[in-house]
């Protein structure tokens, strides 16, 4: 019996966390439905991502470590050795596995891990039961880093599954799609923005990540923003201009890398006799010139930038102008996995189908600082040498993202959905 | 029906064949019994070894790209895509994939794995019944070449499962066993052979590998063989007189190898506050002192000889003393899979529980000659920078050792079972 | 003879970028009076900087390739293979030698580079007495680049000769040094600067790299900046309480770096018995807490910092209060190559002695367009991954820096004069 | 006073000792006269060779760490720091620089050296010039095996000096040279040697590395040497065969490595429009191809072979043969430095032009045992995955070279004057 119990108010709340924990907690076995045993075993190369399996423990692990163990009087830890395996990167929660042996370890099997999921989400969904005014006060905001947390690995799932068929010379079919036809798209234009001081960051109740503040001011020059993504069709302007060969494009760091890794065109891209094919979810595909262009590294977002003769927005024009249209796109819950065409006249494809690429490194805000404790450790270490994404794509959850939300990678980074959106000074 | 059927002694040899390639396809899936799915998917490392998944199929691939497809007429290849998978160094034989990319493949699955198996079985055994005699004799030494090379892979597999096995820090055991208490064993002493021109490789009808040949004379002067295996306890005083820290019982390369990889006890072996233990195939148990040590590189073999003042036997010695006991010994037909105490008086162990590192480097014999096409990339190729190991290892078969025989590996190669023979010269 | 002669305004500017021009190329010279040959040979290391001979001839080849052959009718190239060895890195002007081979070529020697540094300023000399009204226009802003560019090498000659001097073990002197007493310093405190909207970048007629523009509005808030730099003997404090060992200090890539290369000090530090040490152009010398400390990479800067419990400036923040304050300092004016004690209240030390990492990454200000051609390539394409330092250091000139100039560096960098300047919001 | 003087007999041996000792002393420093100051200082490659003024030095530290320091009386070390630079891979020596380290060194400056060269000669000719009886019996051997270590340093440095110059883009000239206009050479014929227990390693009064020994027999079945070394003509044939494409002739790891490093033609080779060049101790030269093929790598004398048809001797055939022509040839004293023309019938070009790469791994003969101390670590622990040489070449010392003499280095090896010899068996 609780001391204090929770109030209607936050009953509602609970239930409504409930149901979004349990509705997470599902999709990332949904998304699971399609794979045989061994997908979930291997990693996606030596360098990027995880094993299937190792995502579906360690989402497990975060809501073990960071609530069960400490706020379940008894909790019982599923596995003695579960911490060492399934810690990513928090060097405050103890010894982890070195990441480069995720894909070396054969056990815990498939099965067994599907059983620590189950054994997690009961007890979660027991203690969310059973909460007090006291502890809905202490773990609302955790639990939902939780969720969010897990949302975060189901796109790097899609992400690193696509990886994984893609290496594998069978090309297999993760869910076979429709192929669209191309057809008409509106043609690229800018859509305006004023100059001022803007406010930019988080605001308000609704779950943010630490990142998205401090809130605080901002001058934005005046600035224009292409109405919509880049798409393939433009980009192999860009490749047939022999974009790829002219080092005057290029950063330093991308001319670099494109020679050492012999870049010539976007990750998942193959030319064969009958033209650009591309991987997708649904297998090879033919490049449909009027999809977004996808899997970009910010080297290539920004040497396209450049040969068009304007640049990349800020995060900041990005965010300003994000808030003047609707939260609305094409995002996993539309189950394409893929981009697809604009549609719509005015600024258009700001959320959903691909991440993009703003020229701002990913450095704090005025006034940000780091939570103590572990989770302290989900952002702030990493504000270094990386570049800022916004607006989710079409692995991210609508639930899941924001106009604020700042998603970042190492310029190279190409086995995510990113892609290009341009900006222009006037 | 054929022009010129078999004869009958002939026909007695086909059965033989028949049940030697049967019982040795049934070995190889027995090996695998105790295994589930995710444990065929991993490489042991990013360095050593291969999937189960890969062996099993390597092993099937080798009998249809050398023989099914050249030699049954319409024969259809099971997968047009395996040649690529599962080809292992044959560059005579197409493209194949990067042998680093073999831990990143999840499927063709274990399921379509055994498919291929069944296929091949199937396919051999049609072709095994129903030769003629000109096939026999085109056909005999290359199906027994690849009935030999998939014992060779056999072992490869248990200690390949060993490793992965180990490298996870669950410990799994493949087969538990009971353990022998340690007793008395010979002390030891040492055989001796005397100087003189001797016969050098090998003779005769059997099967051999071509790196056995050409047989040559070679003069050896008068020597001792040590009567048994050095044991644990032995090389554990080798460890406690500092061993691993005295630059001058090590070859260079040795000596930089230890630093960089921070060796200082065999392989397996890892110190408990109650003292030394070892990964077996039945998991971690005590270091018995009185058994062979095993999982040693040439370099510790080498540097153990010389701190006891002694050194390795040239190969030639290892094969002239061998013939002079018989070739029994603790193969993987006893199923213990480690290596165990010496029992007899005189010279013991020389075949099975562990190979016994030479301080030959892997050379050609005089007048050898690597075979036309394909096969004659099995051996000569390799012939550069390896030692000659000698007598086979619990993971051997006992139908596949010959006194004659010579394996190799580099001088840094520890997961297979290797271990130390000791000799002198007078 | 001139068909537009230059007015007597603009003749008197030419003089001056002459006097401005003959200063800084005497200077190159005179640091390198202390050297014998040999030094001038070898690079640092395998990694940073590039042998003293390179930055002799480099030096000299911008003003030859960017000027002489282009403004200089019939110019003779000092020797046709120049372009490929002293080319650092215009993929523009042609093909290069690899960097990490400059360290390997020993000629053109040191006497040939001297020849060619007096046949390249005797012609810039002949060029400059000659300008006509329209040259004048055309060349004047491209000598000055070419002026500050030799002025950025001195600062690397500096630290370079450093950085050979310290990794010999015979530790030679560049040039010898009264040690300065430990005495009275100021004691930390804090400078307060109000929030607004501020102007930042380079504005006025006055020489200014390319990146320092546009200039442009930013918002700052209310901080505070410390009045002096950290000394040695704080950032003793931060080692004392295992600084270095305390993950949560360290960014994720800071951590790693430390980790993978061992940091556990400043980089020239070295510990005694009677105490820290550190390397300086006078050889070895006790560490004098007073002084402030220096050779800190951005990882380190960024972990003291947060140990104190404040942050690193921004950059628009540093610029905004190094406007309040003379641009005085312990420049390469003052020849003692080494920062000295702050003797100054109020906010001090704000130019020379030590560059001052800000916690802002190295990107594009607002409008900032790289300019056509070669140096097009000086500054943009390095926007990416580096970290802005600002205020110069004891090794650069006073004639070279001003509050708004932009030095970058990779975060890991250490063997440049850099140093800490302390933060906080209000 | 010495207390038992020296007879006659030894003092005559002891002149020829000084005279020897002068010799090669004085010739070390000839070989440096046509360098300037910075060719001394930088290594060939990060990976390749040493530093000129290394060499030097360590040659001087030999004798003085060796001999001097333990034989005179109150020597004085020239330098406390010299052993720390100086020493190669003597662990029993102390600590040393690690070898990679030699190329960013610029002091003790080459001066110094001299002045150290000159002080180990001095204190090395009053030793000798006052040796007593006990002493000598003594000294004898170790002093001639400085000599002859010294000797081996002069071949490096003449090779290390070529791949200097080679390196750098303006092709320096070490010593300018007539170019040998192309004549008749012999054709290709074999020599023919007759089966049998042969004695094979040193023996004798004479001075011999410890690697020569044991001398022992050895069976050596009917073989055939080719007459001459193979011609730059020759080899071209194999190039143009495509013999650098095609996998069969090549071992394993010889593939590899010729994949991985681009290798398609002998190392200094170069295709102009004109034909075949090659840098020689005289500058860049047009391939001449009656003259042998040199600084080609095992790998590719052995690919060779095999395209031959053919293979390359054993270390035993080749000491047979050698012992059946005179020890004459081209060595350093013709001061070619490059290797010339077959100019006899029967048997010619078996000492000096090239070394001559054996199919012989480089292993311990039969009761060879490493000396005790530091001196055991010259020859004996690098017997590990190299082959050996036999021969000399036209760096080498005509008073350097032995019928038995066994060098060896590893099969990637290309930057010595190395060349082929076929063989065949019967």
């Amino acid at each position: 019996m609780n001391a204090n119990p929770a109030s209607a108010m936050e009953e509602a709340s609970i239930q409504q966390l409930i149901s979004h924990f349990k509705n997470v907690r599902t999709l990332t076995e949904t998304l699971c439905e399609p794979l045989v045993t061994e997908d979930y075993v291997i990693a996606p190369t030596a360098h990027i991502g995880s094993p299937i399996r190792w995502h579906l423990a360690h989402t497990s692990w975060f809501f073990e470590t960071i609530i069960l163990v400490h706020h379940v009087k008894g909790y019982q830890e599923f596995h003695p050795q579960y911490n060492f395996f399934f810690n990513s990167y928090y060097v405050q929660l103890g010894e982890k596995q070195d990441r480069t042996q995720r894909a070396f370890v054969s056990r815990p099997t498939v099965a067994e891990i599907y059983e620590y999921r189950k054994y997690v989400t009961e007890h979660m969904l027991q203690l969310m039961d059973n909460l007090d005014e006291a502890q809905w006060a202490e773990l609302e905001s955790i639990i939902t880093i939780g969720i969010h947390h897990e949302q975060q690995h189901q796109e790097l799932m899609i992400t690193d599954i696509k990886h994984i068929f893609w290496n594998n010379p069978l090309r297999p079919v993760y869910k076979s799609r429709d192929i669209e036809v191309s057809s008409e798209i509106p043609s690229l234009d800018w859509h305006r923005i004023e100059a001022g001081n803007y406010w930019i960051g988080h605001e308000g109740d609704g779950f943010a990540y630490d990142n998205e503040s401090g809130r605080h001011q901002q001058y934005v020059g005046d600035f224009e923003l292409s109405n919509r993504l880049v798409t393939n069709g433009e980009f192999l302007q860009f490749i047939e201009d022999r974009g790829y060969e002219k080092a005057t494009y290029w950063l330093d760091a991308g001319w670099d890398t494109i020679q050492e890794q012999g870049w010539n065109k976007p990750y998942y891209w193959e030319k064969r006799d009958d033209g650009w094919w591309q991987m997708t979810m649904a297998g090879m595909q033919p490049v449909n010139p009027a999809e977004p262009v996808s899997h970009i590294s910010y080297f290539e977002a920004d040497a396209y930038a450049r040969w068009a003769g304007v640049r990349l927005p800020t995060e900041a024009e990005w965010e300003v102008a994000s808030t003047q249209v609707p939260m609305e796109g094409n995002f996993v819950e539309s189950s394409l996995l893929e981009p697809t065409m604009s549609k719509t006249s005015g600024l258009s494809q700001m959320f959903g189908d691909v991440w993009e690429w703003t020229q701002s490194h990913y450095s704090p805000y005025p006034g940000y600082a780091a939570p103590a404790g572990a989770l302290g450790e989900y952002n702030g270490k990493f504000m270094c040498g990386s570049f800022v994404l916004r607006g989710g794509s079409c692995a991210t959850s609508v639930t899941h993202i924001r106009p604020t939300y700042r998603n970042f990678f190492a310029p190279h980074v190409r086995w995510q959905y990113s892609g290009i959106r341009l900006a222009r000074s006037l």
